[in-house]
């Protein structure tokens, strides 16, 4: 038998292996114990419109739910979308208990727990919140903020050099930090670069196998902020390899700073069921997404690398005296290869919370 | 009893209690194990002038040395100094085997292996060289060049800048690696900056608990690069706290960039006994020594924070395209208050290793 916080543990591992093919749904994983505690049905969510994952467990368990406690990462749903309320299969299933993580924060998902109280079930929320928070992080986010949870990522020297003087910057990171930015890419349903940078190194910007080029089944969707329509007929994010989306000025409408309008940018990326967004570049892009506070991680691939000279990580971020420096926490610190990489999170200023509406 | 290995742990650790107060001197720990492998002695060479690490362990260990076994760090010297030989010494203590895990790579003070096993002592070596090499590889490092070890030591943002837009840079990094910063300089006989960092900053460049203020009883040299004698009359680093060398072009000639001549006033700081030079800055400086292949280490100071703008911590390093990219090796990384510290040795390129002349 396993204890109802190992299971949670079991339950947010198994939510992970959903990351970047459930948009716009959650990654949910689920554990079901019989009245001995033993497992009896093990599920996550591995994509829209397939099974939630109480529905997996659920089927694989068949009449062992009986009495038992369900164990699961995210408030089971209460509403009926592309499958029936999960709530509703829980207490036909005749189980005792059930135990969640998180809240769902959505209103038209959200009311599950009452339901299953109702139904004379016992429920018992919050068990390794935090973990499951962090697991489910950019659609938690994104379903708070209205738009999608964004990940600056980028690849400098000591020095904080993404190119050098000549504008060569083919390698500054090693092979393997490579490897993992495509790992990383594949948890994320878009990914978002500036014409600058299409112009300069005609990135492909899909996830691929580099030792062969094999192309990932899912493929995030390619964003060109591109005000002035400059991306070539030729590049390479408009072959066939995933779909592209080059965001001009008549797209978007014209920000404050008389470029593409990132929030309207966000608000449409959100309308098409993206809830986790990568971007990749160029310096320009990301100081415009950091000064609008539209990022909410920074992943830093730092090769042990000096160059002296060259072109910025970063530019125009909106800060001009240190007090106003943009405030981050490490979450991560980690080698790959020879590289370091870095995860750092904003921290939010008061006026980034507004009030959830919904709740 | 313990073994020669856990005794040579031993030994190394104590051999770092002398960093900062041995130059011209190595650091050197010693234990002394009786016939039944007891430690009947333990000594490390405090200062320069003072006994060096066996004599202190012999002085403890008396009668009790006699047969039994010397495991230092270094390789007993065999030249008399300030004090007389320690090969000598440990002869006349009967001693009857020697573990020496480096090797005195100095014309003058070595052999002392060859006379231990001329008097018919046993002697090891290599127990343990790679870990006491580090421990005094800025002394072994200078020795083999006849120049100082130099360590640049810089704090940034996670975007690689030094100051913000409009020249303010207190603080980037934390209280924690600020004082830190001052355990570092606790352990060099030099720090070393350029006059623009005296100017914009006015430090004072010594070492101190930054709680009081109270000052370290050994205080590193400060050295202002300034070619030009710009150094303010009022400047701190021209207080009573420590001795200063201010190097002009007069002092230390000039090099093939009209600036003070790097190369000089090293072979210049070696002949007064410098052997482990701090780099503080700023950023121009730091690629003057850089570009002329002169800094060993990298200490780096990274806050989490991003300003995208501002003074770039490291400018004209002599790298024009991404091939030519100073390589490093990261050696250390770890957290200090919420900032990042990372540690890392420049690659030696096959020209920067000249045969020794001694050996």
């Amino acid at each position: 038998m396993v204890t109802e916080d190992e299971a949670m543990c079991r339950a947010i591992a198994l939510a992970a292996r959903g990351l970047g093919t459930t948009s716009p749904n959650p990654v949910v994983g689920c554990l079901l114990l019989g009245p001995d505690g033993e497992v009896v049905g093990e599920g996550f969510h591995a994509y829209a419109g397939g099974p939630h994952a109480e529905i997996v467990a659920l089927a694989q368990a068949g009449e062992r739910a009986r009495g038992g406690t369900c164990v699961v990462t995210l408030e089971p749903c209460n509403h009926t979308g592309r499958t029936g309320p999960c709530s509703d299969a829980l207490i036909a299933a005749g189980v005792r208990r059930v135990v969640i993580a998180v809240d769902d924060p959505t209103p038209v998902a959200a009311g599950g727990a009452a339901r299953l109280r109702a139904a004379g079930i016992h429920v018992a929320t919050g068990v390794r919140r935090q973990e499951a928070e962090q697991g489910n992080i950019a659609w938690l986010t994104a379903v708070r903020r209205s738009r999608p949870y964004v990940t600056w990522k980028f690849a400098a020297t000591l020095d904080g050099r993404s190119a050098a003087a000549d504008g060569t910057s083919q390698w500054i990171s090693s092979a393997e930090s490579r490897a993992d930015v495509h790992v990383l890419r594949s948890t994320v349903d878009a990914i978002v670069v500036g014409v600058g940078t299409v112009v300069a190194d005609d990135p492909q910007l899909t996830v691929r196998d580099l030792r062969d080029g094999t192309l990932a089944i899912k493929q995030p969707l390619r964003v060109v902020v591109d005000s002035s329509g400059r991306t070539p007929e030729n590049a390479r994010v408009r072959d066939a390899a995933a779909s592209t989306w080059i965001v001009t000025l008549a797209a978007a409408g014209t920000g404050p700073d008389g470029r593409v309008d990132l929030n309207t940018l966000l608000t449409g990326l959100y309308a098409r069921g993206v809830r986790n967004v990568l971007l990749e570049g160029g310096p320009t892009l990301a100081g415009a997404f950091l000064s609008a506070g539209l990022v909410d991680r920074v992943i830093g691939y730092i090769a042990p690398k000096l160059l002296g000279d060259g072109r910025a990580a970063l530019v125009d971020a909106g800060v001009g005296t240190i007090a106003d420096a943009l405030e981050l926490d490490f979450t991560d610190i980690a080698q790959i290869g020879g590289d370091l990489r870095f995860t750092a999170t904003l921290r939010q200023k008061p006026s980034d919370h507004p009030p959830l509406k919904e709740t």
